[in-house]
């Protein structure tokens, strides 16, 4: 079983709009309502592969019980504990031009004791866990050491953990040794001080898309380091530019044949969620990225972040070019 | 006790941005939440007034509990006819120049038969109220004749009727005979096609002011066509420039000292509110209005829509100016 652990879900409101009236009264011509946070998409998706999965996390009020009924509906197996605050909004406005902004509240206020309900039922859950997904921000209230210490509780139970955060949840969380660490390039400069990408520059050492030059070299140099901090796997996520895994065994580059239009909201989590199931089906290094690769390119082609076409996912795996760029 | 209808109630969630980025992701530094629609603010501002109230409406889902649940904590009593859809949200952006988006949903779609449980609760209740109050949209799926039969049971049950709605349910409704219909300058323009202001002309026949020039003769003319249509009164809010009545007494106008600054989201419900206090408590139409003016002034006043500060209300009762235009 994989258990997902998502300690601020979301209740994710989307309003269509044809035109935006930034000061004034609009009238949405589409309202979508559905649970959102990182470790919600990671469990659906892993969920829709067939994956026996748990989603595990906080939950409260009457947001809180809606994204326990949504994932009900979705049948997917979750264990929410409840708790005094609010279970957060997020709020998205789309435009006919597919201009997005979206608005997301930090969360609710968890205690101590809310975070130690939820700390018992996952020590119980490690039994039965093959592995554990850590995916999105930390709740106020709780210290950044907080996925540090449910990686430790894992490594003490033999379960490999991939962690997918920012900040100092992340940085605290590499120094207690996750199996995988999955930043994009924004997470993994901030993690490093280091500058990976230029927007409208040709890099020698890199690769030239529409959207970004990623400096892979620079990449390489600051997934380094993240091993070096404690993660065994770093897969940098290059956007369009695929992904960038610096493991114990060697460095690959793995991107798509064609770079996919679409939403890329939730294509990172439909990455950590092909990661994670490649982890626990011990593919090697080279089918987990070939298959990341092309469930984010899936996830980018479908309508609703956090949801993808099976036959798009499948038809995706063959044009998806993976190179090792080093061996151990 | 007043009855107040409320059929298409929200959950209103403010998000507090410092500056907005419309195309990107925001961290909003507070949201509130609170239940929302014209009739709730409504019936809030007569339990302040310390007046017997009763909110009836249709509720359904998530939301509808949230609405419940602050109604309940507010102590205003209500009775929220359960419906299959979902009570809409609605969302507003604020920045820290105070400019405003709001973002409405249309609301959940109503069955017949959802509806039929409203109006039998609304016949028997009608047996012990002094007046009622019909305000807002109506939600999808209910005809524009809706307001309309709640009025010409409310007539046969010899109870009169504020109306406060737009478009061709206020149309419709004027024309069962409330005894008060309380458009404001759009509306009354949207339903007899007449133009009332100009901003940043001056008008002879005008007030000039900050925000608009009112024409009032014109005001006037459409008011009495509204009244030639089936409303025993019209009382047009003019923004800032007062109230505008046109009553088969006479036409009144009242108009506040000086000229609020704040909120004015809300201001409209406060003015219907003290107009149907007024009513039941038997005030001369003069009184009502210094009442009405006093009591929108002061929810302008008020950092929250909906709501004011009893203090603010009372010291702006003496400063408000009525002038009566014409005796019938």
């Amino acid at each position: 079983m994989i258990l997902v652990v998502c300690l601020n879900p979301a209740l994710d409101v989307t309003h269509y709009v044809s035109a935006v009236d930034w000061a004034g009264v609009n009238r949405p011509t589409a309202v979508h309502t559905r649970p959102g946070g990182k470790g919600l998409n990671v469990a659906r998706t892993l969920h829709a592969l067939g994956a026996d999965v748990l989603l595990m996390g906080l939950a409260g009020g009457d947001t809180g019980r809606a994204v326990e009924a949504a994932l009900r509906q979705a049948g997917v197996p979750s264990a929410l504990i409840p708790i005094s605050g609010l279970t957060r909004h997020t709020f998205t406005v789309v435009d006919d031009a597919g201009t997005t902004a979206s608005f997301n509240e930090a969360g609710p206020e968890v205690t101590a004791h809310e975070f130690d309900s939820l700390r018992m039922a996952y020590l119980e859950a490690l039994a039965t866990t093959d592995a554990v997904v850590l995916s999105g921000s930390l709740p106020p209230g709780l210290p950044v050491t907080t996925y540090a210490a449910l990686i430790q509780a894992a490594a003490a139970a033999g379960v490999p953990v991939l962690l997918d955060s920012n900040g100092a949840a992340l940085l605290q969380g590499v120094s207690a040794g996750p199996a995988i660490v999955k930043p994009n390039l924004d997470e993994l400069a901030g993690a490093t001080g280091k500058i990976l990408s230029a927007s409208g520059t040709v890099c020698a050492a890199g690769t030239v898309c529409a959207a970004h030059t990623v400096d892979r070299a620079a990449v390489r140099e600051a997934a380094t380091e993240l091993r070096a901090a404690g993660a065994d796997a770093v897969v940098a996520s290059l956007g369009p530019a695929g992904l960038l895994a610096v493991t114990a065994e060697g460095c690959w580059h793995a991107w798509p044949s064609a770079v996919a239009a679409g939403n890329a909201t939730g294509a990172g989590d439909a990455v950590a969620a092909a990661l994670v199931h490649g982890l626990v089906a011990r593919r090697p290094w080279d089918e987990r990225l070939r298959h990341a690769v092309a469930l984010g390119a899936a996830a980018v082609a479908a309508p609703v972040a956090g949801e993808f076409r099976r036959e798009s996912y499948l038809d995706g795996l063959r044009p998806v070019a993976v190179r090792l760029e080093e061996v151990r």
